[in-house]
């Protein structure tokens, strides 16, 4: 056969299968008329840089410092306006940041809430690595524990993960798994589905609940919303932005299929019960509601959460926005459920 | 003030709170990898002639009887296929179609499934009125009542709603309102909503669960994804086509924002258990998520399940899709811990 009609037999199976690539044409957004100002007002323009990532490994660094410090100055003024308190010691040989809010929940005073922050394998690290336990601690009104996993350029995978479940041991010897909760956003969301993976493989006692923001649960590219949700998202932006780079700066150089990388390719059943939250503009939405039906698949109890209007992981810019407030809320009353039933 | 400075001036505040329109540009969808080959099949670009609407009654009827044709064609073949039996009666002075399962689920043996069917107010009825009945009671193996409303131009609002209540009545003489869920897709699913609201209302008893698929529950257009996924969903494609039209030729003048029209306007405290089911590429997935989050506020329980890749309602399109039997079984599963507890 000659390569043109090779091609032409190819086009015509995949036009039967009504599975052409196409195109969707440009469109106006309104600014999103059913959710707060604040979030109104976090729905503008992406930024044009969004796939501009650093080329070298000092690159990278010089990012990773300049993300470690924004985050950190806004984990300041959140942790005051909040009335949370913040300190620091090490877990299992690992930097983690003790969160302890003003006023603890009654029903919530034995749990411990283990917590993984995003920033695409490679950001967020240091103080900026309290944001969510903050805004957790401060609206939940519960202890959280903010792991400062290692990143490249100064560990690649798994160091991460390895950081997370050294952690995740070291808690063991202080509090009752049935007590525990662990959770993240985006990488953190992924970080905390892979620690699941590895501790059940080691056969260690799993928490009684995990909160997903968000799951960066696939880097093979699958996810639909990946094309559908691209430039909507004004956060991750679109594939092959800055946080793809940062995540293969990660991977270096593994199989971004493995489950400890992809975890929505791993055996997710006996997995504690788990919420997901997301948003309808979020690039990762796909990722999210997949990650749903795998775990209902898998005989897992799974609440899903998508929020109007909301690119990815918007519900951490923000201590006052309603629908941050909303979020932390739900995965408080969540945790309830199974970690004070 | 000049109307120039009164213009500059709103522009400035929309700005300052980031609230300006933005364009999203043209982007490639490649076909959806993470779903089944029959969903992927369903993917491909949108009828071009979407808003495309009869412009007279005559043109509308002539349009509801092609519907009815092509939908008694669809059901038909599927009651076959799923080994489900239809039979035509009255419930309160309204047609309806008794659709029973040749297999019982023992434990659903005394439920009735009251089904309100699809097709923006105007088509869908006849006997293409059985197919979400006839998908229920093939997959989850229970009694099933599909109700064929009046629509316009025979009757305008509140007709649909007057018979979807008569019916309602009429089967609370036969059955517990504890074995009996109502539920419905798109503009059967706001017709749901509209008639719970309204059975309240006249304190009459509401069923123990209702199912909501993409619920048309906003024609207000307030809905973020009108814009996010036009052009991306391939069934009801963009706002302003052949579905709002005949939306609006049913709503004949009254208020959209009125909560019989527009349910997620109104007080949705007391409603029973819901069950909510939307696609990322359904047009009404913020309508979806939006109604979840209002009944959570209202402090019902609510569940929402969003379908990879999914545009409107595709879960009606195929009685095979893998994707259809998981939406059939997972709602039915969830009549039973209200109906069945």
């Amino acid at each position: 056969m000659t390569k043109r009609f090779v091609l032409l037999l190819a086009g015509c199976l995949a036009a039967s299968a009504g599975a052409q690539e196409r195109e969707a044409p440009a469109r106006l957004l309104p600014p999103p008329a059913g959710v707060s100002s604040e979030l109104r007002s976090l729905s503008s323009t992406p930024p044009a840089n969004y796939n501009q990532g650093p080329e070298t490994a000092e690159g990278w660094a010089a990012r990773q410092r300049a993300s470690a410090e924004s985050g950190a100055r806004k984990a300041h003024a959140m942790a005051e306006r909040l009335h949370v308190h913040v300190t620091s010691k090490t877990m299992g040989g690992v930097l983690v940041f003790d969160v302890t809010p003003a006023l603890l929940a009654p029903t919530r005073r034995d749990w411990l809430l283990v917590q993984v922050h995003a920033g695409c394998y490679v950001l967020g690290g240091g103080e900026a690595a309290t944001v969510e336990a903050i805004l957790m601690a401060g609206i939940g009104h519960a202890h959280v524990v903010a792991i400062d996993y290692r990143m490249p350029p100064a560990a690649y995978f798994p160091a991460a993960l390895d950081d997370v479940l050294a952690v995740w041991k070291d808690a063991l010897k202080t509090h009752k798994p049935s007590r525990m909760a662990m959770f993240g956003t985006s990488a953190g969301a992924a970080l905390t589905l892979e620690a699941m993976l590895r501790a059940k493989a080691e056969a260690m006692p799993l928490p009684a609940a995990i909160g997903l923001g968000s799951p960066m649960a696939d880097l093979t590219g699958v996810d639909d919303s990946l094309a559908t949700n691209a430039m909507i998202d004004n956060v991750l932006v679109a594939p092959h932005g800055f946080c793809d780079a940062a995540a293969l700066f990660y991977v270096h150089g593994h199989d971004v299929a493995d489950p400890l990388l992809s975890p929505i390719y791993g055996d997710l059943s006996q997995l504690p019960p788990a919420i997901l939250v997301s948003g309808t503009r979020d690039l990762l939405l796909s990722s999210t509601v997949r990650v749903h039906r795998k775990l209902l698949e898998a005989g897992v109890s799974a609440e899903l959460h998508v929020l109007e209007a909301m690119s990815h992981a918007q519900y951490l810019r923000s201590d006052t926005m309603p629908e941050t407030i909303d979020v932390f809320r739900t995965v408080a009353a969540f945790f309830d459920r199974y970690l004070s039933p």
